[in-house]
C-alpha cells in the first residue's frame, strides 16, 4: 500500500473511534438512563485513549517521518500535502507533552469542575484559586513543552485557532475597543431600549420545537442527515459523516432562547454537514478551527437570525405559533426587543454588541496569568477592574463574575479569543457574501437563506481543513482579517435601531 | 500484576468496546438519521471487530494458557476458575475458524439476508437456494472445524446453546410431540374458539406507551437503568452495567402486540438488568445461554402475562385505558381472547401450545442439512409436508412457509432449538418457584410480580455465565431438563381454558 494510503487508513480507524465516542457522548446527555452513567464515562474514556493512542502510535510517527521527506512529497497531491501537514501538526503537538502530565491535566481539571461548580454556587472564589493556581502552573509547562516565540500564551492558543497570536490578537482588538466602548456608551446613554417585557409570557413546548425544525430547515440543516433533541446545554455533535445533531432547551416562559438557540446551533451544524464527502476519514474532515465554527453559527443567529430582513419573512410565522402574545406587536418592535443592547454581567447572556468586550477581558486576564503578570488570588480583583473599564458595571458577587465560565476550570485557556474570533469572521465573510450575492438582503427577505449557505458551502464548509484559518479567511474574502467589518456591521445596525 | 487480574483487565476493555459497539446499535435502529447509516455500519464492523480481535489476541491466549495451568488454578477462586473456562471456551471456539473463512460467511449471509428480503416478498425460494446451499457447505465446515463427537449439527448448537446436543433433544422432542399433537387436535376438534375480534379496534398509541410503561414496571424493570423506545421491530439490548434498553411496536389496531411485546422484551431485559454486578466487566457478566435468555421473556410474556391471575389484576387497567373497547368485555372472555389456541402458519405469531411444535419442525430440517440427510432443493417440499404432519396445515406458499423466517440467510444453524428450550426451561422453573414461593398465583393476583423475580433474581439473574445451562437449570430447579413441566403446564391452562 502506499505510503499516503496507509495514513489514511489509519485516520479511517481513527475516525470510526471518534464517531463511536461522539455517539457515547450525545447518549450521555440525550438518552442514557441515570444509573448507565457511570459505566459510560468509564467506556468512553477508553474509546477516547485508544483514538488518541492510535493518533500518537509509532506506526504513524513513522508514516508521518516519510511521507515529509522531499521526495515523496512530490507524489502527493495538494489535498494529500494538506492532510499530511495536519496529521503532523496534530502528531508533534500532541508528543510534546509526556503522557504522565495530560493524565495529571486530566484529573486536574476534571476535579477542578466539580468544585468551580460548588464554588459557583455558594460564590467561593477561594475554594476554587488552588486549583486554578496549578492549572495555570501546568498550563505554562505544557506551553514551554509545545514551544513559542516569545509569548508562552500563543502556544495555548494554537491549540484552538492555528496560527493566531496574542500579538495579532492585540492589534485586532485595540480599534474594536476604541470604538466599542464609546459605542456603547452612546447607545446607553442616547437611545431608547425597547420593551424585552413583549417576550415574555406562556410558551407551548411544540410549538417551540416546531418553530425550530422551520428555522433549521429555513438555514438548510438536512434533517435526513442529523436530529434535533433536547437537553439542559445545547450542543452541536458531529457523530459521523451525514450524522450531526443539534440540540436545544425550551423553557416555558420565553421561547427566544430555543429560538436562536437553535439557529445558534444550526450555524455549526450546516458547516459539519458541509464538510467535503471526498475527503472523509481523512484529517482534512473537520472544521478549519473554532473561531471559524464560531463564525458558521454566530453569523446565523445574529446576522441573519436578528435581521430585519430575516424576521420580516419569519416573524408571522412566530405570531402564527402564538398569536395571543404577538398578534398586536408589531414587527418593528419585536425586532428590537430581539437586539436589545445592554452591558450585562453574564458573557453567554450577552448581545452581539457588548459581546466581544467581555472576550476581550478574559483574553487579557488568561494572558497574564500565563506571562506570570497576574497572580490567581488577584484574578477577582482584575476582572471587576476590567468590567468596570469595559462594560461600566461590577458583579456584586464572583459567581456573576470570575466564576461564570467552566472554561478556565476546565484548564481550557486559549480558548475564549475563537468566540470574538468567530464574530469578526462572521461579519467579514457576510459583507463579502453580500458584494457577491446579488440582492442578497432581498432573498433573506423572501426566506431565501439558502443562497447565502449555498456560498458559505462552496468559500468555508467544503474546505474542510485544506487550510489554516487565515489562508481561509483570505481565500474567501480576499482579505486578511479586518475588525473592521465587524465594526461597520454593528454601528449600521444598531445607529439605525437606537436612531444614534 | 496477577495474571487472572491481566485477563480481567483484558476483558473490561473487549467490555467497553462492547458497550460502545452495543450503542451503535441500538441507535442505529432508534435514532439515526438516514443518510448516516452507511458510515455508521462501517463503524460498527470496525468496533466489534477490534473487540474480537481483542478477544482472541495472543496475549489473551498465552494468559489463558498459563491460567489453565493447575498450579495456577489451586490459587482462584471458584469464579475466577469459570471466568477462565468461559474465557477459554470462547477463546478456542473463535480460533477454531480461520479469520478468512469468517469474512467469507460474513459477506455470504449479508448477501443472502438481502436475497432474502426480496425472495420472501416474491415468494421465489429459487433466488435464495444457491446461497443457503453455501451457508450448509460452510456451516459444515465449520462444525468440522470446532470439532463434534457423532453429529456436525451439535457444533453448530453449541455455539447457541452450550452443552446441548441433537441426541438430548431429540429425547426432549419424543414426548412432547406425542402429546402435544393429540391434545392440539382435540382442542381444534372440541374446544371453542374464544372471539378474538375483540381485540380489535383502534388504540391510541399514548394509552399503549402508557400500559407498557405500566406492565415493564410490575415485572420489575428498572427505568433509571434502562428506557422504553418504539421500532419496526422489537428488541432488547444491554448496552452497558445499568443500560439495558427495550424497544416495542405500537400498531393502531391492536394493543396486544405492544403489550405482549412489553412484557416479553422486559423479562428479557430484567434478566440482563439483574446481572451480578460484582462480575460486571468479566466473562461471566452476561446470560448464561439463549434457551435461558428465552426462558425468562416468555415465562413473563406467557405464564405470567397471559395468565388469568395476572389478568385479574391487569386487566381493570386496560378497561380504564379503553374503556369504549372494554368496558362490556368480562374478564373471562377477554382471557380466552389471548389464549386463543390455533393451528397456524407463521411462526411469531403462534400461541404457547403450537409454538414449540414450529421449532421442532425447524430443528430437524436444519439437522438434517447439516448431516447431509435433506438437500436445498428439497427444502420447501420437506416443510410442507413436516408442516401437515405436525401441525395439520399447509402454506400456499413458501412466503408464509420455509421462507417465513430470516435465520437460515443469516447463517444462523443452530439457533432455533433455544426457543423450544426457553418454554420448557421456563416451564420447569415456574413450577420450581410456585413450590418455594408461598401463594405466588395468590400474589400474581394481588399485582405482586417482584416475589416471582426476587426468586428468579436469586436463582438465574444474579449467576450470570458461572454454570452452563444444564447445571444452571439443575441448581436452580433440582432436577434435570424435563419436558412434562411443559406438558403438564400447557394441559391444565388449556384443558381448563377448551374445557376438554
Amino acid at each position: 500500500m502506499k505510503l499516503i494510503d496507509q495514513l489514511k487508513s489509519k485516520y479511517s480507524e481513527i475516525s470510526y473511534l471518534h464517531s463511536a465516542a461522539a455517539l457515547m457522548a450525545w447518549d450521555m446527555r440525550t438518552c442514557i438512563p441515570l444509573k448507565g452513567a457511570e459505566m459510560r464515562a468509564e467506556a468512553l474514556g477508553y474509546i477516547s485513549t485508544l483514538a488518541f493512542r492510535k493518533s500518537v502510535s509509532e506506526e504513524v510517527g513513522a508514516l508521518l517521518g516519510q511521507l515529509n521527506e522531499n521526495k515523496v512529497q512530490e507524489e502527493l497531491t495538494e489535498d494529500e500535502k494538506a492532510m499530511v501537514r495536519v496529521a503532523s501538526k496534530s502528531y508533534k503537538r500532541a508528543k510534546a507533552i509526556p503522557p504522565e502530565l495530560h493524565q495529571k491535566y486530566s484529573v486536574l481539571t476534571s476535579n477542578s469542575e466539580k468544585v468551580w461548580e460548588k464554588a459557583r454556587k455558594e460564590n467561593d472564589f477561594n475554594s476554587l484559586e488552588p486549583y486554578l493556581e496549578e492549572i495555570v502552573e501546568l498550563s505554562r509547562e505544557m506551553a514551554r513543552l509545545y514551544g513559542f516565540e516569545d509569548n508562552p500564551y500563543d502556544a495555548l492558543l494554537e491549540g484552538f485557532e492555528e496560527g493566531m497570536t496574542a500579538r495579532k490578537l492585540r492589534k485586532i482588538i485595540e480599534p474594536l475597543k476604541s470604538d466599542l466602548i464609546p459605542f456603547i456608551k452612546k447607545i446607553v446613554e442616547e437611545g431608547e431600549l425597547a420593551d424585552a417585557s413583549l417576550l415574555e409570557g406562556r410558551f407551548n413546548r411544540r410549538a417551540q420545537e416546531k418553530l425550530s425544525r422551520k428555522v433549521l430547515k429555513l438555514i438548510g440543516y438536512d434533517f435526513d442527515a442529523g436530529r434535533l433533541d433536547e437537553t439542559v446545554h445545547p450542543f452541536t455533535i458531529g457523530i459521523g459523516v451525514n450524522d450531526v445533531r443539534v440540540t436545544t432547551k425550551y423553557t416555558s416562559c420565553e421561547f427566544t432562547p430555543s429560538l436562536f438557540g437553535s439557529i445558534h446551533e444550526g450555524g455549526h451544524a450546516i458547516y459539519e454537514q458541509g464538510l467535503p464527502i471526498s475527503l472523509k476519514e481523512t484529517p482534512l474532515y473537520g472544521a478549519c478551527s473554532l473561531g471559524i465554527h464560531e463564525s458558521q453559527s454566530r453569523m446565523m443567529e445574529n446576522m441573519v437570525g436578528r435581521s430585519r430582513e430575516f424576521l420580516s419573512f419569519f416573524y408571522p410565522q412566530i405570531q402564527k405559533a402564538y398569536p395571543s402574545n404577538f398578534k398586536n406587536v408589531p414587527l418593528d418592535e419585536f425586532y428590537r426587543s430581539v437586539n436589545n443592547v445592554k452591558p450585562s454581567l453574564i458573557r453567554i447572556e450577552a448581545d452581539e454588541v457588548t459581546y466581544n468586550l467581555h472576550i476581550m477581558i478574559r483574553f487579557e486576564l488568561e494572558e497574564a496569568l500565563i506571562k506570570g503578570d497576574l497572580r490567581v488570588s488577584d484574578l477577582p480583583k482584575a476582572w471587576n477592574a476590567k468590567m468596570k473599564e469595559y462594560l461600566g458595571i461590577v458583579p456584586d458577587t464572583d459567581s456573576d463574575g470570575v466564576l461564570q465560565d467552566i472554561h478556565w476550570p476546565s484548564g481550557m485557556i486559549g480558548y475564549f479569543p475563537s468566540y470574538m474570533l468567530g464574530n469578526l469572521y462572521a461579519a467579514q465573510m457576510y459583507s463579502k457574501a453580500r458584494q457577491e450575492i446579488p440582492g442578497l438582503d432581498k432573498r433573506i427577505e423572501m426566506g431565501d437563506v439558502l443562497s447565502l449557505v449555498d456560498w458559505l458551502r462552496k468559500n468555508i464548509h467544503s474546505m474542510g481543513r485544506r487550510y489554516e484559518p487565515e489562508k481561509l479567511l483570505k481565500a474567501a474574502t480576499g482579505k486578511e482579517l479586518d475588525p473592521s467589518y465587524f465594526l461597520k456591521y454593528v454601528k449600521e445596525k444598531y445607529s439605525n435601531i437606537y436612531q444614534i
